[in-house]
């Protein structure tokens, strides 16, 4: 079972400029004032769940073992809705069951529980602010080591996935779809480099809307300014961008457009 | 008297691209290396006492005793404006004398004391940047324990208050104003939830402009999406939202807009 | 030889929203998880070399002896660039060589190296999220003790220098350039306020199109509001500000722009 390692994050479409991150800080610091707290991001756009769970894939395969991360992107505030404590490889991630946590955890494969109802700090637990009455009051719980994820939380059977587009695998083609744009206007696909032979055993056709790329390039520093360029990008995804450029502004590329790979 | 536990609040208007909440940072830590520094914010709008005023109310009151909060936002840098230390329940706020601990600490009750005009970096001090040269320089003092409050500052009889728009309590009715619009575009008002019956106990109306709400909602989640609602927010205040939209937007509310309740 | 005092600190054009900084943040923690990281900004515009190379110029003398600087604005990510730990008064910084080190080093002085090509992740190492994979990663290295500095880079001779517009000295006159706009609006030039007698010795007249100033005041404070006026800054460099307004808008002032000082 998770055992805190004193380091925490934070991933909210709050920003910070009316204070509530600052609360949520003040309710863990109060209750674990050792404790690292380490900001991922407040950006998200407000109630973007597909957003917060692109960016807690990004970022949560890289902390420690122990590690507590807490993401409070919440339409469904106030609501019976659960708040889930997933594990992923040793660390736990509290978030609303929304989708948050689709890239990290597959259904099916366990590990996911969710805070009993009655964690919530007695005489301050608002309807409309969990993030710091709930969320940070529980976090605050388990890195003072004051109680246990065992003891706050109870198994469950499913929770929401936000499906990713399947991939549609034919004789030398594969379709997926653009699953993300990221702030440099990137268009990130569901097709993972893995299922990509290299350039140099087979050629391939990536195409995507008007766009149509003849090789997979190794880095953006293999482009020219301004041309468009697919390559296999960090996270082990296929992606669509423009070399000191935008791909989603040059070429209207949008969620959801279907990409494929013909194999020639 | 105060005493650091170690941990220190930035709250700024000097977004972070220029580097300066990075050179106040540096003077901290170069004086206290082991200070935990934890940003509340730095996306005050340039000069905006009141909405920094409104973040520390909000996020101050959840933090430890022992917590040093140091707030710049500093329309009179370089003129002879007094910098505060305001005590607040066991906490410290340095912060020029311009209304921003209003929602904080209440005149006349005390415990508000101004740095002494000396305290300042030797031979570093720039007219322009007091945020490094004397809050980060008194800051980086304080919590390396060189120094005490006591000796750094003394106490003061008064300071800039931000009068909230007073409440005007009629015989079944409140007229009160809207005082903050937050990044959601929820308005929220100086009417305090606890000056309201419950809507079991009697029926009221909320007006706002064009808006004439029946009821108060426990939360956002109870209204449909697009919905306009009042609500008793997490800070204990009568507040007007639209179910995922911007209050202030729809209905063209802005801050100062009055606003009524009256009992039926 | 440099050896870390346990600070960290980032500043990047990633923003925060996809996770990309805290994908860094976790890789240094995995390595060295007592590291205490500030941020800086992770809010430089995308590519902005000399943004970067400003708020880093702003923000790295502050810091004590021992800090280690992460800064990756990385247009070359995934080229051959080498990348940088150069020496700031006992402190580190690693950047791509292009430029971002030049408010902070000067060429032919020594205390440049560059990191050794293969330090980087093994097994994980992306091409085009060096950030991740070569820069958290030696950053995690060096802030573990695990690696020396000395052993991780080899000292280079030349770098990437962003020449600042150099300054005519004339008779009587010095003429120079606005460097930097920053987000208040402020006109930063590279004329230094050490080169500029004080009022009470002689009279001067600043210029920079339009503009025409005949004295150069204590601060901000010093001029009523929408006043121009020209100061002698918290960087020690002249500038020509707006009180409460953006000099860059009211005077359309842009990077590059001259300006002159004429003593009378």
């Amino acid at each position: 079972m998770w055992k805190s390692n004193g380091l925490m994050t934070l991933v909210t479409d709050f920003g910070t400029v009316d204070g509530y991150v600052g609360a949520m800080k003040g309710v863990v610091l109060s209750h674990a004032p050792t404790a690292a707290i380490h900001d991922i991001t407040h950006a998200i756009p407000a109630q973007d769940v597909g957003a917060a769970a692109w960016c807690l894939g990004n970022a949560v395969p890289w902390f420690p073992e122990g590690t507590l991360h807490v993401a409070v992107v919440d339409p469904g505030v106030g609501t019976d809705r659960v708040i889930l404590a997933a594990e992923y490889r040793g660390q736990v991630i509290l978030a609303p069951d929304n989708g948050m946590i689709s890239f990290l955890c597959e259904p099916g494969k366990g590990g996911v529980r969710a805070l009993k109802p009655d964690v919530r700090a007695s005489g301050t637990v608002s309807t409309t602010f969990h993030g710091r009455d709930m969320f940070a009051y529980a976090a605050g719980l388990l890195l003072s080591g004051r109680s246990e994820l065992l003891e706050l939380s109870d198994p469950v059977e499913s929770w929401v996935d936000i499906a990713h587009p399947p991939i549609l695998r034919e004789e030398g083609k594969l379709t997926g779809a653009v699953v993300h744009i990221d702030r440099f206007g990137n268009a990130i696909t569901n097709i993972l480099s893995r299922d990509l032979p290299g350039n140099e055993t087979r050629g391939m056709v990536v195409s995507c809307g008007t766009v149509e790329l003849r090789a997979i390039l190794p880095s953006y520093g293999h482009a020219e300014d301004g041309d468009t360029l697919a390559l296999s990008n960090s996270s082990g995804r296929l992606e669509i961008a423009v070399r000191e450029g935008s791909a989603a502004d040059v070429h209207r590329i949008r969620i959801g457009d279907p990409v494929t790979v013909r194999f020639i």
